[in-house]
């Protein structure tokens, strides 16, 4: 071993020539990627993930769900794994880094230490997990969510696209329905790299988020039942509309999440209109809305807000508001020992850095059921992503790809 | 002549019986009717009104648009006609006295003029104008409106079903294409009896509403255009929302329009998010608004509004605002002398009454282009209309029918 292990970094040339290579493979006009999950085009993708580990001397095991591990072992086998990884999968108008960042970057770590001679006790891991954008059959991340418990095979398996084929279908017709059953392996320490997603770090010209959880989410069906009635000749006062209710529910929690906390978030990316013509009071309005927070205290504000502004709208506008609750996940507080081999990977690396909480899912969070987890985020142009436009800078990926390096490293005793 | 001509009163029973067996034709099973423009229902409806009128002796004319003009005879044929009259056909789920009760009521008055030897100098005329509804063929009113030069005679031809047949067609088909040319004939004054189609008259316990003219409408959409982005990962202060834009807007306007004049009118039957993701802010929002006054000041004033807090939203939200002006029609002012003629019948059958403006849209103001016109409201229940549950007392439906008796009578001299 030449250089001793704190001096290790990993080669960043490298590591973008393999995203590049990787993103050649469903690349669309626009420079974003089409790659779905279990399409040919994820095949290829997988195989050329594969191709590279097995160059590298790592073993690869695929379970049931097409969930990819590949393995360089340590000197002792015994010992619980670390691991890493994300997602090969992309959205229909995707980019070029979300999920393949981590998976590469996990690559890239492993390249390194076999460049550098570097052993370690326990063996490493890097995963591909199947699925994780939900984009071609939902759930989202519903590889790692069989594989944390939280979905059955079964489930896993008969998950549908649009077009009526399943993911049990798929797994078979592409060659990745492996025989390792999917339940986890024992695992001493996770980490996942991924672009942030969001604008904080670039905005902050902070290089490294050291991810210490995930936002709880709260989704709701806001309906507003009004009185439909002719919009001429019914005095103002006289009508139930759920257009004026809404938008006073509206006004009314926008202001009290944005006074909150600068950590709340409230979205409303849908709203409808029955029967919505133009002349006529709607009969009914509704709104579908994401409610977020990192902490359970404070998602729990956030929700009796909701129902305290609505009861109030209700009365003052005489229009009844049913809240129908659509989905509940739980904010995520990651292992503390694994926030600290990044945080101390991080200083020891001497980058500008800022801990944060993760606004988005990430297969991290069904991780984070069966193993102390952490991960890593590096900025994104304009927080840009789901967006053939996405973009990273080169020098950000290299950077956390060492910081990835280094929290394994951390959590490995040499071998 | 047995009484004075002040004491004539119509049968508000035989009025009644009228607009039962009328309804008979296309009743739906919810009580309603669906009678829609140029159907075999229609036809039928036509074709019993032309038989009652040319029981009581009137001689019929049908015009290139199927209207219907039945003429009672003056003692001076010379002299302009009054004329009154609404439309026969009905929303596909509409009601029993949405202009039926106008037609009918018509009848009514020359049948009563003739049971008690009545003679007006000039001669009398009851119409039934095609297609008010714009329910099978787009537009409303189409009728009045080629009759009143609004539209040609070949765009009110070509007007087409969603089944591609056209009124032309249709007219031919059930034998209402008549040879009369599409114009005015000299008229001295124009009635239109009519259910309010609003809640005024039956919540201030009042019989009788003189219509002094017809709301202006402007219709508009308003589209917010915002940044698409995650709802977790971005912070508040950092988006660009047309949700919250828009709801801001609408508590503005909503406000400035009811403190302007209880006589203003604000309505957003439809609105649209896209792409419509729950987490996902929208990148685009649209609302179709509706805004109606009475006086051509009142509209500007709303209409300047709307551009005043479209440029505070925008401002406050950087959210960019784009309006569209989709349709005016400006408001229409009934002539003074009809309105007085209205009045003065009222108030000699000691009805109680109120003076107010149509927020609807109706035959006589495609008439009043052309003709010296007014209208006459009853209430109907809980302002109800377009609606098969559309329901109106025979005692409020008689008394209309008195004032327009009178109101008649006022306009033309006894022969």
């Amino acid at each position: 071993m030449e250089n001793p292990p704190q001096q290790l970094r990993i080669d960043g040339a490298r590591l973008w020539r393999s995203l590049m290579e990787m993103a050649e493979i469903g690349a669309t006009p626009a420079g974003g990627c089409n790659r779905q999950a279990l399409t040919d085009e994820d095949r290829k993708g997988r195989d050329l993930f594969v191709r590279w580990c097995r160059e590298i001397g790592c073993e690869i095991r695929v379970d049931r769900m097409g969930n990819i591990f590949a393995r360089r072992a340590g000197t002792d086998n015994n010992l619980p794994a670390i691991i890493t990884g994300s997602h090969l999968d992309t959205q229909p108008t995707g980019g070029k880094f979300d999920g393949v960042y981590g998976v590469l970057a996990g690559l890239e770590v492993l390249r390194t230490l076999v460049d550098n001679g570097v052993q370690t006790k326990a063996p490493l891991e890097v995963v591909v997990w199947t699925n994780e954008e939900g984009a071609r059959f939902s759930p989202a991340m519903v590889g790692s969510g069989v594989w944390a418990g939280e979905f059955s095979l079964e489930y896993g398996h008969s998950r549908m696209d649009k077009s009526g084929i399943t993911i049990g279908q798929e797994l078979e017709r592409i060659g990745y329905l492996g025989d390792e059953a999917v339940q986890p392996t024992p695992i001493k320490a996770a980490f996942e790299a991924h672009i942030e997603q969001g604008p904080i770090l670039e905005k902050q010209d902070q290089v490294i988020g050291v991810v210490t959880g995930v936002q709880g989410i709260r989704w709701y069906d806001v309906i507003f039942f009004g009185t439909p009635c002719h919009a001429g000749p019914t005095p103002m006062e006289d009508r139930r509309d759920p257009v004026q209710a809404m938008a006073w529910l509206c006004e009314k929690l926008y202001g009290e999440v944005r006074a909150y906390s600068e950590d709340a978030r409230i979205t409303c990316g849908d709203l409808r209109a029955s029967p919505g013509s133009r002349n006529t009071v709607p009969e009914k309005v509704v709104l579908a809305l994401d409610l977020r927070h990192p902490t359970p205290e404070g998602l729990e504000h956030l929700h009796r807000t909701l129902y305290r502004v609505a009861k109030q709208v209700q009365e003052a506008c005489g229009v009844a508001v049913d809240i129908r609750e659509e989905w509940f996940s739980p904010p995520v507080a990651f292992d503390s020992g694994c926030i600290e081999a990044v945080d101390s990977a991080v200083q020891s690396l001497g980058y500008s850095h800022r801990k944060m909480v993760s606004g988005a899912g990430h297969d991290s969070v069904y991780v984070s059921r069966v193993a102390p987890v952490s991960m890593i985020f590096v900025p994104c142009a304009g927080g840009l992503s789901h967006n053939e436009a996405e973009s990273a800078e080169p020098g950000h990926l290299e950077a956390g790809c060492n910081v990835l390096l280094h929290s394994m490293l951390n959590s490995a005793e040499l071998g």
